[in-house]
């Protein structure tokens, strides 16, 4: 493949694909939506029974390394297919949200104050 | 901003958000991979009760059309931290997932066959 | 079996049959909120591509009707087991969660107001 | 009150309710399976950044242990009335499973073999 790999490419392959097959019909908000969060629950049962540091090595064994990277791109797919659907830019999405989150989440050094280690924003 | 959109760059960005604020020991796949798939959720919790014919208009009300990219955004921020940690290539995760399925797959038309509908995989 | 089925009863079997295996140090309440929610996500997986009117007919398929079983009782089961290790009463939480929704969303007849049909709650 | 907690009684207050305020048109059993694993996530979004001693902790909080025993609730009340509009009987799929799970998963103890700690099942 020549053409680099970018996600508005792999968005025109996976809208490509779908029309192909008849599945446009299937692919409404609601489906895509439950698929995504489908695929992401296929992601976590990798990690259901892991400790801390056994998740931080699922990449060092090949066949689940495969396991994940392959709930990776399911993810993805599904993520990119809503988007498509719905006229959603996921990346003007996610940078405009990162402003944002600078915003409401200052980082403590930018403002002098203690280093205290706060939990993620939920 | 003068840099174009893209998936690297956002990615940076999110790793630099996360290291500022000492957010690095919560940010371990296993954490991740839950905090990914509950995002995806909180993207179902806005179709759960739409009928399809709803669930195809959701951008036409701005409250809502506000919600879906936020969410969309949270996902993909999660995916791009989560394959971070890992040192999973999200790109050529999906390049290589569709090259798999479009041989799993075949395009009915492109085996002279009759055009069924089939679902999509599961 | 003689004894009447009940809750209480199948938590204890439950219980005995994940120490029978040496399973309680994965049981975690974190690792089995994770396994509850893949559980249901595989409940959603089975309806994900279903129209409203198939989704209310997916008993009439002996096959379908099994797998919708089947993943009925792993979500109960780990449902019980979470409760079991956090020493949650599931059944009085539920009776006080209907008590107050009792109170947060009045029957519209119960006011004598216009019965008009407004969402489920979020 | 003075009926006895069980099942079959919560279940029927929570047909009551919903016929009372007109949801049974939203309560399709593919939006049921939805809102089951959108509540199931917000009880993995309470624990998604604990390390695995906070988890086991969390009851030892006021607030947290509501918030936990609310999820639990939410979680139940999705499954009983997914279950009831399908006519499927929680307590009876679940039996059935714990029977067939001893077949596949026997005790190690029950065979005489060494005491080795397997994985749970996926």
């Amino acid at each position: 493949m020549t053409e680099p790999l970018d996600l508005a490419r792999l968005q025109r392959r996976l809208a490509e694909f779908a029309a192909a097959r008849n599945w446009q019909p299937y692919h409404i908000p609601k489906n895509l939506a439950a698929a995504l969060s489908v695929e992401a629950s296929e992601l976590v049962e990798i990690f259901q029974w892991l400790t801390p540091e056994e998740s931080a090595r699922v990449m060092a064994d090949p066949g689940t390394a495969h396991r994940v990277t392959d709930e990776v791109a399911d993810v993805l797919a599904y993520l990119l297919q809503f988007c498509d659907v719905l006229g959603i830019d996921p990346l003007a999405a996610l940078a405009a949200k990162i402003d944002r989150n600078e915003q409401r989440f200052p980082a403590p050094g930018a403002q002098g104050g203690p280093e205290e280690r706060q939990r993620p924003e939920d």
